[in-house]
């Protein structure tokens, strides 16, 4: 596509085309402007990301605050490129200018490795000589070599390599048949592939080897459950309709649902990213985040054998969680009325690509969203909750990470994250002992522990930017059992600590207090609670970093060392891990701890600030997980706390209500669509209601006669 | 009804009636037997409970495993009576022997507190004139009398009136018309009511008075929502179908489904009971769990001014979970194609009543069960996830607990609790210093601090009886970062600590290790891991009792001071604080605390144990909670580990897959039942796939030519 069209196609700044918004990511179009506009001064180069480069925060809130006089932010593209000799670039190029603003060559750095990359390791890895000499000597003859396969990481860091090379490691596998599960077959040596020579440098071989895994293969292909007796046929469908269509609307990328709006942003990075996250409070639209984004994580693996330390995959600094996005099925990932949303980037050679249906956005039904009967006389409302659905599931190789944000109508917002896939698994012997570091999941087959933690950058914006944290415990009174203040000993409260500098705000999990963190707007005080408007931070499943202080993954993972880091906001501030991550030593720590020592003191009271949560998971394998692993949910929440005046969802019209006067006050008692079971005769309107209440059942309009 | 004809009615052992499941909870006529035979020798008492004596253990395991074989047990009613001068009976009855086997007089005890008997006391309260003159001085004229409402609770416990007279305390609230919720007008004053003499034998008056609130209403019901501005109408209807039915199958009270049989009964103190459940792993029916149910739960409050001690609810001790269930309706509780259950109880006078659909069963879809996409060539498999879930409700006077035993295809058995319902209230006046031990939710209203300690009573069944708990946290490995044996610090392990004895098994959460809790079989090796087999219980909302040890709640709710807690099987311990909660001093502490001192070094390993699990939350109200409280859930998973060879749901027949040799193996791509939300033209099948992927997709029959 010559330039001159690519200028022309971008050109919605001459009010040709409607311009995108400025968090809009990048167009196909603008990908291959940007990827123009540096080709006219760099030729020579391939491309390893052109990702928006997000508007400054102060330049964008001025614009969405008074579009009509603050300027609109123009549109920059952010670039890594790559030149022989690993040489790594970093760009900026203006898509509203059209004209590259800076380059410069990185030095010491590695840019993450693309689907691209991987997708070469394997053809190099089955033809390199001492690769075929390595497979010879556990018992794969040279013919067979195309039955070898690997899963190519980043080496992560190898102190004996270094950062300038781009290397990455193959861990090995066998496939007995082109659609057995290769994970049954792990190999026990490992390949450092050199990314700029397309070569294998040099291989790892253990000291004690272990020859080919005999044991018959472990699928879960539907050929291998048919041979095996089949699927079971009792399940029977559920179908989940939306016959008057969704409730969402959709402006661009702006979603609004019920009380809810906010912009739907994806990158190659981060995968999903919200802005500008408002709620409707009764005709006052309130701010409550300004960005939220997994942003990081870190997988380190418990087996300190050499080289098993390397295994710690940083999947979005070192992979892409928007690379490696899935493109979604109807029926397969989600049920119901789908929307969705694809995601463009560029490919090595500068081309625009395209992943159709990345972000799913859907409705569930959520149960019971509130209720209450009076044990007087059995008056009751209830009513059913909904949420909206954004989600996005990407492959790490042998994993899928499935990520869900959750919009509730009671203003809470929820974070899953579902973790399926097939464990990474490596060589053992027969009767090996694996020391505790692993599990034995399959006969030969040595699944080793490991933790999955992830990092949420929260950017709150609780009715404006400037915010405060406080840490929340629950803490016992003061007084003895006993003494006047606290006789029975009952006495208990919130103890907040408010965390005023980045050193101090440092803070580990206590699940024995119910540990949780405030978010809130101190000049903001709620009229009821004298209590300042917050979102709290309710997250229970926070493992500590395993790996010890001053070890590689402790160095490398700096974001990990605790559950809550808070930083005073800066622009640049978004990969707590770094800007590019593979290679890194941890020498010094990249992202936050270098942020936090720059100005350990810095003020965070009352100030835009961002709050960065790690959580995630330790996983000890056991058999179950195997051949594929049943999806393990984790979630965490966002809850309104002393934000609102009362319940925010009394607007969502109840499934039933009666109250005490026996006046007609709700819709009728059944739905049409659900059923009994098993066809019982009477209907549930009949059931278990006292005569007198019977009446309150008619009524199909609200409020009448109150 | 005449004894003669109850005789007969439950005359199933002559064969001429099917006879029950001796795990069926009574039915109404087996209740009106039991009453029956009870007034032949015992005419002049009120009947407290009459439910299920439930058959000793190794008698019902021995019929269990060879019913032609082992005698069938008995049916035996355990019935609690209350004479006159609150004379407490407990009294076994045989119905298959149609005569009462034992009667005690029960001295220094109080049971539960019925509905009947929390009915009778707003009537008193209103008449009273020590009550209408409390109330004159805060603002009430005795002319709205009839505006005075109360909670009565159980006393709890208060030193001054001790245990022998049976006693409530009424928590006094006003309603300015009858159909406004009293909590946002809480009295400042309370009656202690005699319930023998059915009269107010005390008042509890605060120091400083706090006058009738003065605020409007703060409602929830319809006609109110309509006032301000009515309920929003873009939330467009979700329907979940069932059309060709549910996929479980009852046979009596036995229910199953996929792999899964268990089981339902239900009393009037824990609601379900959840009984021999069994997972048929490829045709070997193995044991799981004897018995699951909620059975105890303690809310204290926090606030230490006299006399808010007492509010520390055992809302299942104290009132029976069974008792307070709610009778539920097809689409305000549960969606769908639904199985309801009734339950049977006995009222004061001695008459079977039943609430109609006691128990909710349905089944729901529950996203993606696993996934996995080989990254080389998109081959994917995609399964969808299904939970059955078994549900009661009930109502707590201001709160709702809504309880729902979740069953996986994976092997998992969750357990969430939801929270729902209002918030108690108290009194305050303009501008006081609540001193954090409660949240103005909205002007002149109260919400005192308080916790919800669920405990849940396992007893598990890992491939038979005899079974060991373990401790399991996550641990560093053992050498130095630098060290030989740990180079780069990266060793972890799961540090099992084994539960010998009841003492020693006490044990607290630790969330910095992910603690969970294994129940294993230790004759029962996994050939694969060679770990025996177990469920993990994985419980994360596990917070201390905040009531100080010694004070009055660590006294009488000692279940609660450990998160974990291991008997030895006993059939006569199911009330982990004891068989009569109200009035009790906890001088002894009962149940768990008293169970334990008796033998605190009696072996648990490799035997018949109990494991004993207290969770719950810890709640700080704020406004968001009132006027009532958006539904709060909390979850806790058993999880199979190292009780399966592999991941026990590959029968679950996929949404789609494909292999790499390129074969049809799927079902189609697009459930015809999903839409675009938007009705794209294009198909989702055509989407984001490549072209040779296509023929994947048409095959609608599984396992062609691999």
């Amino acid at each position: 596509m010559a330039l001159d069209r690519l200028k022309q196609a971008a050109s919605h700044i001459t009010g040709q085309v409607a311009p995108p918004h400025p968090f809009d990511p990048l167009s196909e179009l603008e990908i291959e402007a940007a990827v123009a506009l540096v080709r006219e001064e760099h030729p020579d180069v391939f491309f390893n990301a052109v990702t928006l480069w997000e508007p400054r925060k102060a330049e964008m809130m001025a614009w969405i605050r008074a579009p009509d006089v603050a300027p609109r932010p123009r549109r920059v593209a952010d670039v890594v490129c790559i030149g022989r000799g690993s040489k790594v670039f970093d760009a900026h190029v203006s898509l509203t200018e059209n004209k590259v603003l800076s380059w410069e060559l990185t030095e010491g750095v590695q840019p993450l490795i693309t689907m691209e990359d991987l997708q070469i390791v394997e053809s190099v890895v089955r033809k390199d000589p001492k690769v075929i000499e390595q497979c010879g000597i556990i018992g794969i003859p040279p013919e067979d070599m195309h039955k070898v396969y690997c899963d190519p990481w980043t080496i992560g860091y190898d102190e004996r390599f270094g950062t300038n090379v781009r290397l990455q490691q193959a861990l090995m596998y066998y496939r007995p048949h082109v659609d057995d599960s290769q994970y049954s077959y792990p190999l026990d040596f490992c390949p450092i592939f050199n990314a700029d020579t397309q070569e294998i440098i040099h291989i790892d071989v253990p000291p004690v080897r272990r020859p080919l895994n005999k044991a018959p293969p472990n699928n879960y292909h539907a050929a291998a459950i048919e041979k095996e007796g089949g699927f079971r046929t009792d399940l029977k469908p559920i179908h989940i309709t939306q016959p008057e269509g969704v409730s969402f609307k959709m402006d661009g990328r702006y979603i609004s649902w019920a009380n809810w709006k906010m912009h739907i942003g994806f990158n190659y990075r981060e995968g999903m990213v919200l802005s500008d996250i408002t709620f409707n409070d009764k005709g006052t639209v309130r701010d409550t985040f300004w960005r939220l984004s997994l942003t990081e994580m870190v997988v380190p693996y418990g087996n300190p054998e050499h080289p098993h330390q390397r295994k710690h995959a940083f999947d979005l600094g070192e992979y892409g969680g928007g690379y490696m996005t899935n493109s979604l099925s109807l029926g397969c990932d989600c049920k119901g009325a789908i929307h969705y949303m694809d995601a463009a980037f560029v490919n090595r050679a500068g081309q625009a690509t395209t992943i159709k249906n990345a972000i799913c956005i859907h409705e569930e039904d959520a149960g019971i969203l509130f209720k209450h009967t009076d044990f007087r006389d059995d008056s009751v409302t209830v009513t059913r909750a909904r949420k909206l659905i954004i989600s996005h599931i990407f492959t790490a190789a042998n994993y899928e990470y499935c990520v869900y944000w959750i919009f509730h109508l009671d203003g809470t917002i929820q974070l899953e994250i579902k973790l399926t896939g097939i464990l990474n698994t490596y060589a053992m012997l027969p009767g090996e002992d694996l020391k505790g570091w692993g599990t034995e999941v399959y006969p030969g087959v040595n699944a080793h522990n490991h933790q999955h933690l992830f990092c949420l950058r929260i950017d709150p914006n609780i009715d404006g930017p400037n915010n405060t944290v406080f840490m929340v415990d629950a803490a016992r009174g003061d007084g003895e059992v006993g003494s006047a203040e606290n006789k029975y000993g009952n006495a208990f409260y919130a103890k907040k600590t408010k965390l005023s500098n980045p050193e101090q705000a440092a803070t580990d999990y206590n699940g024995a207090t119910s540990r949780t963190w405030d978010m809130a707007n101190e000049s903001k005080i709620n009229p009821y609670s004298k209590k300042p408007a917050s979102y709290k931070l309710v997250s229970r499943e926070v493992p500590e970093l395993l790996p010890k202080p001053g070890g590689l993954v402790w160095k490398r993972a700096g974001f990990a060392r605790h559950a809550v880091h808070v930083t005073k906001y800066d622009d640049a501030q978004i990969h707590p891990a770094g800007r590019h991550v593979p290679q890194t030593s941890g020498e010094p720590s990249q992202g936050i701890p270098a942020w936090i020592a720059a100005n350990p003191t810095a003020n965070l009271e009352n100030t835009d600030v961002v709050l960065w949560h790690t959580f995630g998971l330790t996983h000890f394998p056991a058999p179950e997980d195997f051949p594929i692993m049943p999806a393990e949910p984790m979630s965490l929440l966002l809850r309104p706390r002393n934000f609102f005046t009362r319940n925010p969802a009394l607007d969502i019209a109840p499934s039933y209500c009666s109250v005490p006067s026996g006046v007609a006050q709700g819709s009728s008692l059944v739905d049409t669509i659900s059923k009994l079971a098993f066809g019982e005769k009477e209907t549930a309107a009949a059931q278990g209601k006292a005569p007198g209440e019977a009446a309150c059942c008619s009524g199909g309009k609200f409020g009448a006669g109150v």
